[in-house]
């Protein structure tokens, strides 16, 4: 019986990734300070919660390489008597958790609060920690340090083993070769190559003497049982699970949405949200670190052509298999071929370029990007993600802090107004035609009035005595309560210096609101449906009692 | 020798200034648990340090009730050996170096994270806790405390003394009989000749006894010198003094800015801050409590015709004038009286009505300002500062990150184009006209593709098969990286769905970034002058390599 014809295109694109997966899931275990088979395991039934729960048909899911160097930070101090592994599972847990409680209070939308440029300086900051953290292990070093002070201090005092870095240094050569391989299949087949080829020679050969090795995996039954509930151990772990899940929830997203569109289809982030905490919660309780949408893992389903979720089960299956066959000769595979993989495949996806562009296009947010970057490296993951999510409001805020007012004159012969410092455009001189190039909230709310009184002495002193200030307020979208009370503000001032205040083209949604309690008549304020007829009427024709918003032609 | 006219009008708003600010002194020292006599001086070297600085010829400066509240608060948790007294005098030295500080760095904007809703429900609930904790020593009470459940819990302690009471309640009524007086100038007068009247009864009649009473003032010789320099003291009152100095530059600056307004004047806040920053420091080394500007005594200096500094000046004089005549009588003031002045006063400042307005215009800053008013009377001052300025930011992040994007079509016979939903307007099939309305920022841009998507479906389900879209960008003010990214990520989507991307009407500043960086030409995006020139345009004509910003007629 012919498997029908997606099936087919998903059995062989779970293949390729599962190729892929087997020596990420083993370096990513040991990134994270655990032992081999906790990757392993977060790579098998997980994958099925995720098929069943969450919405892409082409996350790779499993563990992750940022996802691993937070967990090796957050299972750093451990009380004693707690392995790694007890802590990973109750990390997995905490994180399933979660992210289950997040989708139940439509809590995703939180996620937008990590913005590109946090969001890429700190998966570049911790591409390059992930880097930094392996080349100690594969130099035959005992370095080791969750930030570069505490690397590089560790290293002054301990040596490197000659074997262990020939081995490192010619496992790098050959995956760098493998890169330039014509053939796709073959480059993508090179690490698990490598890994055999590695395991066989180490194995079979007096090579390998005094080289760490990944030593024998214990049973392959699946640990099925609950993680550890001790109350402390569960409080001491959920700052860095909040952590985990927001970062693991964000990365997933950014990819699975990326290729949704790519691929034309709808993604829906409270499934994947949903996705993510069953798949987490299942590696909690069957011996798996936590797990993410692995970047690398989800653009190879999507090129291999994956069709649904159901190639996630099969590289479930294919997984199953390998670690059946790799139980045995696992134990000989020397640790520095496994730190070469990641470092290679962790580079490959470092690059300046993202610093670059954003600093061209805005320095603040280039600098905020590089800060966040530095902030991985020689601080915490949790200071970095939170300078990163601060340091993206405050570049908020300070830029509506600033509002644009323009004052605005006539395109000769045309009804279009334009800034008059950038244009030869005329102006009346009765009116002060201004644009408001910002919403009125809070930020910037207390400087409107100086700033509009300072358009008006302006004109005062150019062409003669203004009798009207018209407000252009077609690029207002929102007017808070601060806002609204500094128009009264300016209404105030104006009054003072014998000066009507008047608006132009305001927009639905504003005017509903002005108009629910009552402020056009309350302050007089004339309305126009065009600057142009603002600024053309002699006496106030249209008044807001008789505009009505349902007439065409009004904004 | 005539005094100039100005001089005159100043000596005249000083005398009836300094005849509220003498029962006001008294009463905000005994609120905030000091002596008398700080608040007396208070009065005077900090005014002339002010009136040298600062720049508002009508700010009320001097001992305020919501920064009495505060002090009250920060001094709860003294060391043992330190005096209320040597408390405040370190309080004001670090409110003074802070602003001073501030004003060096230019941190004056930083004080517009205090919206409307924030600051409005925070001295509405300052001021219902202020009247409060005057009530028990209006009826002899002992209860004390910092929020309502402590005041309640000590309440249910303590009794009352009938005395006191006779005397509290006597003082109110009088007070509030007073208000209705027909001449401004008794009615004025009403709180200084109670006070006098109450000394006099409360010396030469027996009526007074078990009644608490102001006590002896110790010399009135200036108690000049350095405040206590300990380190661990200055640490512990650090935080409540930037909090202290937060709030009395935000409340000075708002009444003295819409005063200068009212008066046609320009504020420099710069000017302000350093002006409070030394009447800080002054009162600091000359026995006084933090000052800052007087919301009543701010508008009755304007009332009363100040026209320039000088007014403090003369105000100080009359303080001076006034102590030495009060030292004597004043240890026979009653208790009650003192506090029936508080209450009056400040109470004649609360309404509801800021609430009603601001719930009625926008329900979430209604609902803030309710909170913040109970933090400040169920909680602590600085977790309402907190909850103000988290939540008014909270705020417009929620606003921001629910963009509307409308669909528009064009007004029959016009070039004008509004949303089809509230308006009958004509679409071509062959383009989507879109109107983003909001700038694209990383709070929303996640959202962005979604949204033009589903307008693009909706489009070709109802009027036929689009070849582009259009986004009219007039409103889009600002776009950062995040926002960059997801134009990007637009334009991918919309390739893969075989549509072009297309601009009209992009903002200058906005377009300035996106040449700087090549955008336009790197992702192929044409850009129409306006929205119509885009809906017509069959081919596309205008190329952004072509255009000219110098040029009139573009935007």
């Amino acid at each position: 019986m012919p498997l029908p014809r997606t099936w087919r295109a998903d059995l062989i694109a779970g293949a390729v990734v599962a190729v892929l997966l087997i020596p990420q899931s083993l370096a990513y275990a040991m990134l994270a300070g655990l032992p081999p088979q906790v990757g392993l395991y977060a790579s098998l039934l997980p994958l099925l919660a995720y098929a069943a729960l969450g919405s892409s048909p082409v996350l790779g899911l499993g563990p992750v390489a940022v996802l691993a160097l937070m967990i090796a930070q957050a299972l750093g101090g451990l009380p004693a008597g707690v392995t790694p592994t007890e802590g990973a599972l109750v990390l997995a847990a905490e994180v399933g958790l979660l992210l289950g409680a997040a989708a139940l209070l439509r809590l995703d939308s939180l996620s937008s609060l990590l913005s590109v440029p946090a969001l890429r300086g700190f998966e570049s900051g911790a591409t390059l920690m992930i880097a930094a953290s392996q080349v100690p292990v594969l130099l035959g070093s005992r370095a080791a340090g969750f930030t570069l002070p505490e690397l590089l201090l560790s290293a002054t005092q301990g040596g490197w083993g000659l074997a262990s870095a020939l081995w490192g240094v010619a496992a790098v050569a050959a995956l760098l070769a493998a890169r330039r391989l014509r053939t796709r299949l073959l480059a993508r087949l090179a690490p698990l190559v490598l890994l055999v080829g590695a395991m066989a020679l180490s194995a079979f050969t007096p090579a390998a003497g005094g080289v760490a090795q990944v030593g024998a995996l214990p049973s392959l039954a699946l640990p099925l049982g609950l993680p550890r509930l001790e109350a402390a151990l569960w409080l001491q772990l959920l700052p860095a699970a909040a952590l985990v899940a927001l970062m693991g929830f964000v990365s997933s997203l950014a990819v699975s949405e990326s290729l949704a569109q790519r691929r034309g289809e709808k993604l829906l982030p409270a499934a994947e949200m949903r996705g993510l905490a069953a798949a987490n919660l299942v590696a909690s309780v069957s011996g798996g670190m936590p797990v993410a949408g692995s970047f690398s893992r989800s653009i190879l389903l999507h090129e291999a052509g994956s069709q649904s979720r159901l190639s996630l089960v099969f590289v479930a299956v294919f997984m199953l298999l390998a670690m059946l066959l790799l139980a045995e000769p696992l134990a000989h595979l020397p640790k520095p071929v496994l730190a070469a993989t990641i470092v290679v495949a962790v580079l490959g996806g470092f690059s300046l370029r993202h610093y670059e562009e954003a600093w061209r296009y805005a320095r603040a947010e280039g600098l905020l990007m590089a800060a966040v970057t530095a902030a991985v490296l020689l601080w915490s993951i949790g200071a970095a993600l939170a300078l990163g999510v601060v340091g993206s409001i405050a570049l908020l805020i300070q830029r509506t802090a600033r509002p644009h007012v323009a004052r605005i004159g006539r395109v000769p012969g045309t009804q279009h107004y334009r800034n008059v410092e950038r244009y030869a455009v005329e102006c009346r001189p009765e009116v002060v035609g201004l644009r408001i190039d910002e919403s009125l909230v809070f930020t910037n709310a207390r400087g409107l009035s100086d700033v509009v009184l300072a358009h008006v002495r302006e004109q005062r002193a150019s062409i003669g005595a203004p009798q009207r200030v018209l407000l252009l307020m077609a690029p207002v979208n929102h007017i808070d309560v601060s806002g609204l009370t500094a128009l009264q503000e300016l209404h105030a001032a104006l009054q003072v210096e014998g000066l009507r205040l008047e608006f132009s083209e305001v927009k639905g949604p504003v005017l509903d609101r002005l108009k629910a309690v009552g402020w056009l008549e309350r302050y007089d304020v004339s309305l126009y449906l065009s600057h142009h007829e603002g600024i053309q009427a002699g006496e106030h024709e249209l008044r807001p009692s008789q505009a009505d918003r349902d007439a065409p032609g009004q904004l």
